[in-house]
């Protein structure tokens, strides 16, 4: 094996079963097993369910015993690696409330949630409503004689749809619901509302409730009990609705407080930074993987009897392998680069600052949407690098992918973002003549004139390794096709039905600008002092298979923009496979640096050690199909056909 | 609904509940349920495993009962929809007795296979060797006093992994091993090979025989018993060696017979075609179930309080969805021709005319190359289509992804075969001047002169209508490709070293080969004979928007290579969009084309009448965790978080 493992050695020659000491370690086998996540495939949806709560719990117990910080909680409940309730109510119910409550409701709501004396959810989405927030239907009709509002489902496609640990845990849910006074709508506001009794957890009198069924995968999100949720004119009090930033008086009269609008901006630039986040931790695992089995792996290219080539040799493979270990650590910097724009903005809100407001939101939105679309193709690509074995459960990908992917669709569905960000761009475009000057992650759009008529000096493959050409290129890329989308609009009499129509090309427009983005923060972290031997080396021969890959994977946006001719398309080919062989090396220990551990992976394929094959064999005799030589349904099904008595058998 | 259902006002009136009146009808709910669908993601391993057993002796009861011949009933296993042991025993074991047995092995062993007296599966794949059929480790040892072959599994990369109905059913295996006679190994061989009992299904000696466990989804190919074997020096006799090409005589004398090797290709060809169609087939399923529910699903875009708008309405829908749809028709078409030049290819073999084999091989390997990885992306796509609810297992679409996804990866990795198309390629253009007339799909290379100067004579959008101004450029591009792999090639020393080296580009060049055979199999079909009110002229459109949004996507190929200019290919695009508007309002009546059943289809959101709201919230409640309002583990680890008592509580 290539694995960097000195101990390779010692550890063949122990003379114990490592395994079988990890229990005596943890003191008994149960106490070793509580976060095992090897048979979680193989469970039915109500035992893996309960398996779920049994981790939860012990969690929280831990998170207890050891008084750990928020942050610290949050990372234990990141090892679990197992979607639950608790991801909701930490994730969304807690920020919320701290987001969208008055300082009373913080103070009465909040101690209980921290002890988690209540558990809650937040219940936005609707069967009819998933993007289209506006358009929610459920109604929250204040009532002055009683002072209550009646909270209610007025359709089928109001039913509250997907909301995490809905379905059989929360006791609470912040609902999201058109409030109406006076006949009135004042659109959505949000409401805590309790849905079971904390006494038997039967859900409340008006309140139907359930799980939405199985979802993508075996184990993946089944863990989680997405949820239904129809009201029958529930009441609750005036003060359960969120009055940090909006407020109903006793009298039934709306009022907006002087808390700005834009704070609301904050909650969702959070959120987006952390799917960013969550992205490059998917998308290293499942490289992490593919990576290790490729070198693992061999096949074909015997000389003379001698070991066939290891897979991660063909540059097929490579080619294919390589763009997403240098994106994992692409995504990685623009993640780092994101939480600091978010604290930058967080600080700018509470000044009263709303300058950058527009390009965060834009940069955010672009962002998540690029990087989890990425994500999720990469993951089964890693899949289909590791052959025919990728397709087994005990590879740990095909979980990983389902997972994963509805990142895709949740906080903002992919599509929907790119145009919103591009709206931003052509914006940005329609407002350069008026002396308005681009700032942040658009200041390149200032250089317009410039960008739209530069001629990339490239002449030779190794130019393409310098970051200031790759920069110049990806803007002027990014600069022309936002530039000709907003020609081509002009030719529309309707803007709106133009944006209609070149939606496609708009969001290609958006797309490209958002890869630049994430460029240039990669080039930003290079010009940082980076100590170590050979990392900052390292990092720059990512940053150029990044780049370069991207550049090949769009070489018609570049060369039919004209912003490179395609001979520089070809020696940027050209010096991509170079790169390559130039990672090969080091691909072992550049992703042993994610530093995940076995446990944590939970992958056969991905061994930190590469013992793959008797892992591989070991594994498959404990699916429950083997607990018996002759399978269940032999003398029904099988013999019946063989002893050719199927015409009078019962089946 | 836009759905064309004429009497859904009429199914609106009926006065009773007609999901009963089908039990009724078929005699009995057991009877109703036989090949019931729906349940299929919620059941444990076991269950689902022994549901499959019992679907598939239903199936073989109704085919010896009404007589079925054998395409009759594979068309009825077809319908059953679940990967089971039978397709292994028909699909491969016979067909392989038949291609590679001699005369009296096939008197023998046909009859009782016919009968399913036995039950054979086909294992060659190992643990250690997939594509590699020539590096497979199992041995089949001559052992000429007791005239057996000893069949043995020397290391545990030797095991067989992956074999299909060969984990708990198959009581044969047609083996494949390399033969050794007298210290001399001939290479891989097939064997017949008996696993089990068939008195009482137990293993014979010296066979190790499981299952290798849960596969990618839940449902999907768990429903099949994918197994690992070993062979602890197993004595067969030595008419079970396939004898229909190579004998080993008594004296333990290896022979090849007269018949050619090129007749294997035969096989090879047939399954290739077969998986070609079923490409087609899956992702016709994809996309009808997407585009019903496109047309359902309404999100923003309400004027004035009205209906929101269709998503089908929005051209990135339109962008992303139709050009999927045009490949389902695509795929469909250049499938059947697949399945003509298999006929074709058989007779010339028979004949010994065996001058067209490596074009041939070249096409059926690339086009399985080409549009299984072309389905199993889109069949993703569909699903994130289809927004969040298309993650739910009731959509239908994750159990159709995991299930189809292998097709990448059996029967010839596709990176692999996009290899064998590239050295096809290139052999052939190295011939070029050599007076050796390229024929059939690869005939255009004898224009290449002209086409490696020709230029694209697109002036005007609506140009690119045109089939012989597409075919021109589809050729032009795929010449110049392959050639310029060629000219790059000849810059290496060693051919084989360069081969390495360029594999990524030659691997595009044959993707670009391929597509173009996928092209001009359209074009003939628009040639052909096609009767019915405006049909011809739907699959002209379905034809642009296929070519088109290929060229869209390969904008660089074209660009890059001087084929099109940037000019021409934003005219392409435009008149992309225009099409997408013709496709439109045909869209639903297009996949309704595709004949599926409900039932067959298996998507609450692709359902044939629209009515999806109310049934996805009818699919909801059948899930195992709503069998009880709390679930399971409420009181051992909720109620103790929710009450305080978590660090006393046992967990």
């Amino acid at each position: 094996m290539e694995a960097l493992d000195y101990h390779a050695e010692e550890r063949r020659k122990a003379e114990f079963d490592v395994e079988e000491m990890k229990i005596v370690w943890a003191g008994s086998r149960q106490a070793y097993e509580v976060f095992r996540k090897d048979n979680r495939t193989m469970l039915s949806r109500k035992d893996l369910f309960k398996d779920t709560l049994r981790k939860a719990a012990h969690a929280w117990k831990r998170i207890i015993e050891l008084r750990l910080s928020e942050e610290e909680a949050s990372k234990l409940r990141f090892f679990v690696d197992q979607p639950v309730f608790t991801d909701l109510h930490w994730g969304m119910f807690i920020p919320a409330i701290k987001g969208q409550g008055n300082d009373e409701q913080q103070q009465k709501w909040l101690p209980m949630a921290y002890k988690m004396q209540i558990i809650g959810c937040y219940a936005q989405t609707e069967l009819g409503h998933g993007s289209n927030v506006q358009g929610l239907e459920t109604t929250a009709i204040f009532d002055p004689e009683t002072d209550e509002f009646v909270i209610h489902s007025p359709t089928l496609t109001s039913s509250k749809w997907w909301p995490g640990g809905l379905g059989k845990v929360s006791t609470h849910a912040l609902v999201y619901a058109r409030l109406i006074t006076d006949g009135q709508d004042h659109g959505v506001h949000g409401f805590i509302v309790q849905l079971r009794s904390l006494d038997d957890h039967l859900p409340l009198p008006g309140i139907t409730v359930g799980d939405i069924g199985m979802k993508f995968g075996s184990g993946a999100y089944n863990s989680m009990d997405n949820g239904v949720l129809r009201f029958d004119h529930v009441r609750i009090p005036r003060d359960q609705m969120l009055m940090g930033v909006s407020q109903v008086t006793r009298e039934g009269k709306f009022m907006q407080s002087d808390v700005p609008r834009q704070l609301v901006y904050g909650t969702m630039v959070y959120v987006r930074q952390k799917i960013v986040a969550d992205a490059s931790c998917a998308l290293s695992r499942a490289v992490c993987i593919a990576t290790r089995y490729s070198v693992v792996r061999r096949q074909f290219g015997s000389h003379n009897g001698g070991p066939e080539t290891q897979v991660i040799d063909y540059k097929t493979q490579q080619s294919r392998l390589f763009p997403l270990l240098a994106s994992a650590y692409a995504f990685r910097f623009v993640g780092e680069w994101l939480k600091w724009l978010y604290t930058d903005v967080t600080q700018r809100l509470q000044a009263s600052d709303f300058s950058t407001l527009p390009e965060v939101h834009a940069c955010t939105a672009g962002l998540k949407s690029v990087t989890t679309s990425a994500t999720a193709d990469a993951i089964e690509e890693c899949r289909k690098l590791c052959g025919g074995h990728g397709y087994l459960s005990s590879s740990g990908l095909p979980e990983l992918f389902a997972v994963y992917v509805p990142a895709c669709t949740y906080e903002g569905d992919n599509v929907v973002l790119l145009l919103q960000v591009a709206r931003f761009l052509m914006k940005t475009v329609s407002q350069l003549g008026s002396g308005k000057k681009p700032v942040g992650t658009i200041a390149y759009m200032g250089r317009s004139e410039h960008l739209l008529q530069c001629r990339c000096e490239v002449e030779r493959a190794e130019d393409w390794l310098k970051p200031n050409v790759i920069l110049e290129a990806f803007e002027a890329r990014a600069a022309r096709m936002s530039v000709t989308c907003a020609k081509n609009l002009n030719n529309f009499p309707n803007q709106e039905e133009g944006f209609a129509q070149l939606a496609t090309d708009l969001a290609e427009a958006a797309v490209a600008h958002v890869q630049l983005i994430i460029v240039s923060k990669f080039i930003e972290k290079l010009q940082q002092d980076i100590p170590g031997k050979g990392v900052k080396r390292q990092l720059e021969i990512l940053f150029n298979v990044y780049a370069l890959s991207l550049l090949h994977k769009h070489l018609g946006d570049f060369v039919a923009s004209g912003c490179i001719t395609p001979k520089q398309g070809a020696l940027a080919n050209e010096q991509l496979r170079l790169l390559y062989s130039q990672v090969r090396p080091n691909a072992i220990a550049l992703v042993d640096a994610f530093n995940y551990t076995d446990h944590f992976l939970g992958s056969v394929l991905g061994r930190y050690d590469g013992n793959v094959y008797p892992k591989l064999y070991e594994e498959a005799w404990k699916d429950p199909l083997n607990e018996t030589v002759v399978p269940d349904g032999y003398h029904e099904y099988i013999r019946p056909i063989l002893k050719q008595h199927i015409r009078v058998a019962r089946l």
